[in-house]
């Protein structure tokens, strides 16, 4: 992928609408804060569990960095990248960011969350989501699995508005990541219509 | 979409890949039995949370029919549609089976898994995981997510083989939906690779 992703126009997702934002099953950064310290992972793995409230499950291995980051703060960032960004997905989910800021190693922007405060990503992203942990020890344990309120969201309007997705050739560089394994991302671009029942 | 899905070759996959088939956050079919009543519904909410041992969570409606016989057997199925299934897909997650055999209604054809003989859909799909239910009660009541353990994997050998996905032109029946909402589903047909790390 070549260029540097700019930041789109970014608007407010109703709550309502926010569990849309991954209904699809795209593949996102999760990112964290706590005191000084922040970081952003990839993850393949999260899943809306509700629409209203907003909430989703999101498998953070206990032996991360941000999953530390997560449970001290009470806090975590969705973002969902575009295939501008495939590299740094790739890259910073293969990485510790115990040692180092990831932010910084690949010169990636971050914003506030406006509810958290929770580092998030625009530039070369179709959306964010800013979610409060909802502490569920047994699962958290035994599953790696961590369920979220979602309090903010926001969608680049060129592909997200009115709580729907609008996906075509002319967004091309918001579509959204499917981790298959091994760096390959599906892109989600392509879109068939069922016959309505 | 045209033409009555046909099955295509399909293969085991091993347990240790089976997480695999679903790492993308494809949208699935969910098929259970129970006794002789059988169903089948969609599902847009479910994810890997373990490669080893290969185990899944996925969101099922505690009013739903499905997961009466879910609870009921300690079993279901999960099935990867393709494009030829959108209309499947779609009028099977608007529709309830307690009144109805869907199988029949629909015209789907579908085998007995080999472990638990949860029913499976091979004709029009990629891939299929069968999975024992792994009782959480807490979690089922609280997120109506439900976690279950792979026994179980196949797959069609022209687009998953020796534990990987091989996305091209050539098997475009064979892609993955992921569901947008009002039955839009973006097609998972287009690769972008990853700088390696």
């Amino acid at each position: 992928m070549s260029g540097v992703p700019v930041a789109g126009p970014f608007r407010p997702v109703l709550l309502e609408h926010a569990s849309r934002l991954v209904n699809h099953g795209p593949t996102v950064l999760v990112t964290s804060a706590h005191g000084t310290r922040r970081n952003v992972m990839a993850a393949a793995w999260s899943m809306p569990v509700e629409f209203t409230p907003p909430r989703i499950a999101i498998v953070i291995d206990k032996r991360t960095w941000t999953r530390e980051l997560v449970v001290a703060s009470g806090a975590f960032g969705i973002c969902l990248p575009g295939p501008g960004l495939a590299d740094v997905i790739y890259a910073v989910g293969s990485d510790t960011g115990r040692e180092l800021d990831k932010f910084a190693r690949f010169d990636i922007s971050a914003r506030p969350g406006p509810v958290l405060g929770v580092p998030l990503l625009e530039a070369g992203c179709s959306a964010w989501l800013e979610c409060r942990l909802i502490r569920e020890p047994h699962v958290e344990d035994a599953y790696d699995t961590c369920f979220g309120e979602v309090v903010a969201a926001a969608a680049d309007e060129r592909i997200f508005a009115n709580g729907r997705w609008s996906v075509h050739d002319d967004n091309a560089d918001l579509h959204t990541l499917h981790h298959l394994g091994a760096g390959n991302f599906a892109v989600a671009g392509h879109v068939v219509k069922a016959r309505p029942v």
